[in-house]
């Protein structure tokens, strides 16, 4: 059966994030869809972000991961990069290629939940974040900028 | 700037399929966004169906191909699928793993319009339309089954 059932896909606030870093993404649910949908050739969430909460810390992607694309689904995020900050409603999509070294992250200034649906590769290579001291490397495994393990 | 501006990106109902296949999506109109976004990894449409249009001749893609995703963003249409008709609506995901051998289109059998985004590769290797005097066969070029081209 194509059509999803969503709820019937378990929800996890989990991340990798170490401290204090993890504070800002645990009002993110989201429910992995490609695993659940036998898709293999790109990845699919469909997230929540309870008010307060962050989609990612600001990152950007190396050239040899994958390209990302959000479409906004209900309620309302503020879309964060280096040329400020955009609001993003029901049916706005917003992309970010790869390597193109423009940190982004959407955040959830409301009061209301707001929902998306993210495509892109779960799993990166490497992930550069231009505003807190994290990085990770190619093989994975956070790090401080000084290349420190958390 | 990553949030698309959708009404600067050319739309067109562009099809390559034969009359008479063609009649059923000259009112599915479509943005293509990864040229006009700089995506590589994965095509993204954002395609209008007509009230009466389809989104395609009901089809399935063999493994070499690419998955596909629809994540319905205004107004109703209906996934015809070898499991039968189910609506979908707004914020509904529906996934079509390549190979699943599933021909599924999406049909708007309402008087609005409706609104769709589709992930997935849009020039694809080999394609099979079980409902249809139509193949697509490895190296493109639409042909009846039994090999004549059209």
């Amino acid at each position: 059966m194509p059509k999803l059932d969503l709820d019937a896909i378990p929800a996890t606030n989990a991340t990798g994030y170490p401290a204090p870093f993890s504070d800002a993404v645990a009002g993110r649910w989201y429910r992995r869809l490609a695993p659940a949908a036998g898709l293999r050739d790109f990845g699919a969430s469909h997230v929540t972000l309870k008010p307060g909460a962050w989609s990612s810390q600001r990152h950007w992607h190396e050239d040899e991961d994958e390209d990302e694309l959000v479409v906004m689904l209900a309620g309302e995020a503020v879309l964060v990069d280096d040329g400020g900050e955009t609001p993003l409603r029901a049916g706005d999509v917003a992309v970010f290629p790869k390597g193109d070294g423009n940190g982004h992250c959407l955040r959830n200034d409301g009061d209301a939940d707001c929902l998306f649906l993210a495509i892109g590769q779960p799993t990166t290579r490497v992930c550069h974040y231009p505003d807190v001291d994290m990085h990770l490397p190619e093989g994975g495994g956070y790090r401080h900028k000084d290349g420190r393990p958390y």
